[in-house]
């Protein structure tokens, strides 16, 4: 079976989760579950393999089949590694459209791959928060998505100096740009892509794109002033438009709910997807050094459609990737000491006591709810302290012939260096 | 984008979680996590894509790729998606072979994919918890794993007339083969393999077997008495076995730890992978209507030298399938009713009320940690009680113009139809 060549690497893109990257991973995607859950949003999940057909329906055959691993099964049926979770969760929702009681509140945290060049922030296996809300399609709805991605950054401790939604309105955007460039459904939605992509390209560049759609200078000159007013101003240029009255209930309700602070109006969050329909928005990290999306969302109306023509139920949400949460996380400083938190008991062992005393010891201490077990390597007593604390274990137990007779224990605190003789029986009040 | 003829099905053998098929998930991997954790087992992953290499190494081309869905990527690697995960942990504990700290304590529970005809218990995508210890040779290390597998089941519920350890050992069962019938190495590894496959063949065609490898009546009767036979029996026909010397040395921790009674020697297990060398063992259901195996597993003490030829890194561990797990505590009646342990508010709306009110009042409930949203729909008062009902709500809240000017709320007890008109500060008191 030995082979010399066999690599040790993970597969390009992707990563190994030792213990302790496992260990920061459970803890931030349990912060993410508890505040979902306290907000009642229900989890789900669906398979990480489905039909190619899902993402070539939603996203064309070309993106479909050049962002994922896909492959034919023995059955001749095209499948793909999911890329994103909206497809599945489509899915899901048209398989049991009549049953399901609206509005649904959802999320997941499934693991997905994408084929493409690995990068800072972007790996081709990466797990991805999606949150959405089917079957409202009020402010109500955007609101409550918008509170719970604030609210999963807040439960980690981080405050609006930190991170910033920036939002728009897609249905404004376009409206706006009509009133504007005089533009029709196609022409606003290429004045879309070219705002999506300005700042990725030089000011000339940008400048060059508008006129060739036959935007001129004066009209680039209004939708710049665009970009530095606040959401009252902007909406006031298009009074009339469906998506200036959404865009004004929703920050009327920020403001009312104490979360303004935490958002913005930024006309330049297009979202490149064809598909949002309303409310478009981002998180921020405001780390001049991380200056980055880290969540993307908004409001996409005919999703489910895709299943059956007639069906409508209407969505809003968004996905958040873990590398760029974790560089969050980390950049602002926002992780604690994971270690030394609870306990963590390593009963030390000598040979001339039976083993069996060992595992009743630990079988107390964990009835007690104290994290333990027996050293169960061959070493003698100096490196199996050695051992605990290389691998983070708090206390040490130490029970010889003499201990064990006296019903006692030694409890060292490995931090403090304390050393205790307790009674078993008394163990539950020294870890209290 | 619509399309008729998309399937809302998932893809088959693979299964979708609706929030209710999740929250049991949660649930039992919940537990699952908490038991391991305590008794000091760390968490790791890996990718859900490996070379192809990996399980060629391990398992041979033609079961490589018979099992696995592989494909080229298009820098021309030839890649699976992990069918199991011994080969990804053999690799992580290869590329630090030298850092880690043994012995280690691990668990995982990946998410994998099988190629196989989808039947009861087994599915083409499926969750594994997969335990193992690394790094010591002894009997401790057996008794751990055995004992985590006996703890994981005890955390459910389940006592020793719903499952049952069997136990052997390949380096006892070659030696007393070859001590029977005179067998070299490998002959007593074909005599396994009918062994193994015993229970799925007639008695004849067993006998028939035995017979072609020159095993003669005799023999056959010598081997049919061990099934009866328990350990110390068994072994004392073979005492010079260093698998003999293993067999007691774990029945007797057993005896004197009380896990005992969760246990039997079975001189019919064997798990059919060659890389086993030790102790292997099956958990089993006992319920006669479901009687197989949950959990397989053994000592397997040179997989890490699939990457380094002098390394050896020896282990012992188990894998558990999701599957099969669910069906047991479903027909075992494990499963307690998961909703209604907690709170779950549903804080109704009346139009009159401005909406910050109700956010307010959800923000005041998920701050004393319960679980709470608005309603955000926009039927009436009556349905929204509906759906509060349908949706596994315990209470429901209403705030009403009255209530809101008082400074109080009502509660609806959504099982006892009991209504109680609370002060807002003092519904810490209520959820208490």
């Amino acid at each position: 079976m030995s082979n010399e060549k066999l690599s040790t690497q993970p597969y390009k893109g992707t990563r190994d989760f030792y213990p302790c990257d496992m260990k920061l991973r459970n803890w931030f995607f349990g912060k993410i579950r508890e505040t979902l859950e306290l907000a009642a949003f229900d989890e789900y999940n669906a398979p990480m393999i489905e039909s190619l057909e899902l993402y070539i329906a939603k996203s064309g055959e070309e993106i479909a089949k050049e962002q994922t691993y896909n492959f034919l099964d023995r059955g001749g049926r095209m499948l793909a590694i999911r890329p994103e979770m909206t497809p599945s969760v489509a899915r899901m929702v048209a398989a049991k459209m009549g049953e399901l009681n609206y509005p649904l509140k959802w999320f997941s945290i499934p693991n997905m791959y994408r084929y493409e060049r690995p990068q800072r922030g972007r790996l081709r296996e990466f797990w991805q928060l999606n949150v959405d809300i089917f079957g409202c399609d009020t402010y109500e709805a955007d609101l409550d998505v918008i509170q719970s991605a604030i609210n999963v950054l807040r439960a980690f401790g981080a405050d609006e100096t930190m991170f910033k939604v920036h939002i728009n309105n897609r249905r404004f955007f376009n409206d706006v740009i009509a009133a504007i460039c005089g533009t029709d459904t196609e022409g606003s939605r290429k004045v879309s892509k070219i705002v999506d992509r300005k700042n990725k390209v030089t000011r000339e560049a940008y400048v060059k794109d508008m006129n060739e759609l036959g935007i001129t200078d004066e009209q680039i000159a209004k939708i710049d002033s665009l970009y530095t007013m606040d959401v009252f101003e902007a909406t006031a240029l298009c009074p009339d438009s469906v998506g200036s009255g959404e865009l004004v209930s929703l920050f009327d309700a920020l403001k009312a709910t104490g979360l303004l602070k935490y958002c913005v109006f930024d006309f330049g969050i297009i979202r490149g997807l064809d598909y949002y329909t309303g409310t478009v928005f981002e998180v921020f990290d405001e780390d001049p050094e991380n200056n980055r999306a880290m969540f993307g969302g908004g409001r996409y109306d005919n999703l489910v459609g895709l299943f059956a023509k007639n069906a409508k139920v209407s969505g809003v949400g968004y996905g958040m990737g873990d590398v760029t949460l974790e560089n969050f996380l980390v950049s602002h400083k926002l992780v604690p000491d994971l270690y030394g938190e609870d306990y963590r008991v390593l009963v030390t062992r000598f040979d001339d006591v039976p083993y069996e005393n060992y595992i009743a010891l630990v079988d107390e201490l964990r009835a007690l709810g104290v994290t333990s077990t027996v050293y169960i390597g061959t070493k003698k007593f100096g490196k199996q302290i050695d051992f605990a604390v290389k691998d983070n274990y708090t206390h040490v137990a130490i029970m010889g012939g003499d201990e064990l007779a006296g019903g006692k224990v030694k409890i060292k605190n490995l931090k403090t260096r304390e050393e205790s003789e307790v009674e078993r029986a008394k163990l539950g009040e020294y870890f209290a």
